[in-house]
């Protein structure tokens, strides 16, 4: 199993059982959202900008129109942070204190490349549609060079990554298990409902396979 | 419905309907999420970190043990930003360029302002349990004064703020509209799922009302 190497900045260090640098559980993290946490500087003042993502090999790509704030100013080729996060559950201890929250998430850290070479940018434009919706990419019109033109396409090297994990139940303080306090944890859990056709349906096709019981 | 003032760096440029600002779109996405991602720079790098939060009024509470880095950086008054999202659904339109994301997000940017007084410590502690669970604060055992001391709670301000919000089915380009191609929306919900009491039962009170069909 490889492994990424923590840095003085990656490093996990308050609760280190947390801390995972294996790329399975990095790659298990990223695989598993579409939607990532985007931090650059500008001028001293953080930005915090959700977007989408798709991953091929330890290359995060991340994309946007040209003309946005986020893909012009991370163009320049500053540092960037990617956070990808899944809660997975709320942790009901018998204090307050120990109340907590099960998640697992991912910390990029790095600076940005531009990608121009258009094959490159074709594949990962290939890698957003699929991540989203394996399958997809088959079914839709593809990109055109202006659309191409429109779009730009950061790659961010998995580098210097870790991951965060918490699991499992409530850990009280050992005075408190006696109190009488119902605790334990209630799992939460992101699920596709029934998909709504588009209302401007003219040439649609039925339901592909890829949406009949689509699980995230 | 109050306001808030849109200002050159929250106003919503490039997508402006997307774009609001009224208190009422900005509490009801911060009220429904309980994790936010707190954007800080440390030597021009930028951090995302995920954590939980709460509100009162126009004040939003950050907390985390008072060793952990985001906690002693932003304790220095230095800018931050907190980002607040919802994922609705995936909109899958019928060129891969049109494919976008239902969502709801808030960003607020400002300067956070470390909670001293005993009072509005508790208080903001008492926000956090109810934000994840409300009615478990009456439940649970109150922090303790050393508790206290190992929790630092950051309070930013709601001044500097804007909500994004995407809804509706796919937009395409009108030759688009005749592709064979199935288009529309799968939405996607958090939902929670069966209580799981913890292993170490003592006294442990049965569920409580408020996690009976719980809804997030």
């Amino acid at each position: 199993m490889s492994e990424f190497q923590p840095t003085e900045r990656t490093q996990v260090k308050r609760l280190p059982k947390r801390g995972h640098y294996d790329s399975e559980t990095v790659y298990g993290i990223l695989d598993s959202a579409f939607v990532c946490h985007v931090g650059f500087c500008v001028e001293g003042q953080p930005y915090v900008i959700p977007t989408n993502y798709g991953r091929s090999g330890d290359t995060l790509y991340v994309h946007g129109s040209a003309a946005s704030r986020m893909l012009r100013t991370l163009s320049g080729g500053v540092p960037v942070c990617v956070t990808v996060t899944h809660v997975d559950g709320l942790v009901l201890a018998r204090s307050a204190f120990h109340h907590s929250v099960n998640y697992r998430s991912v910390v990029i850290l790095g600076t940005a490349r531009l990608v121009e070479e258009p094959a490159e940018k074709m594949e990962a434009l290939r890698l957003f549609t699929e991540h989203v919706m394996k399958g997809r990419w088959d079914d839709v019109r593809l990109p055109t060079e202006q659309e191409m033109k429109a779009t730009t396409v950061l790659a961010i090297p998995l580098e210097e990554v870790s991951a965060k994990v918490r699991t499992g139940g409530p850990v009280d303080d050992e005075a408190d298990y006696s109190l009488p306090v119902w605790a334990g944890v209630l799992p939460l859990e992101t699920v596709a409902k029934e998909p709504v056709p588009d209302a401007q349906r003219k040439n649609d096709r039925p339901l592909p396979d890829y949406l009949k019981n689509h699980t995230r």
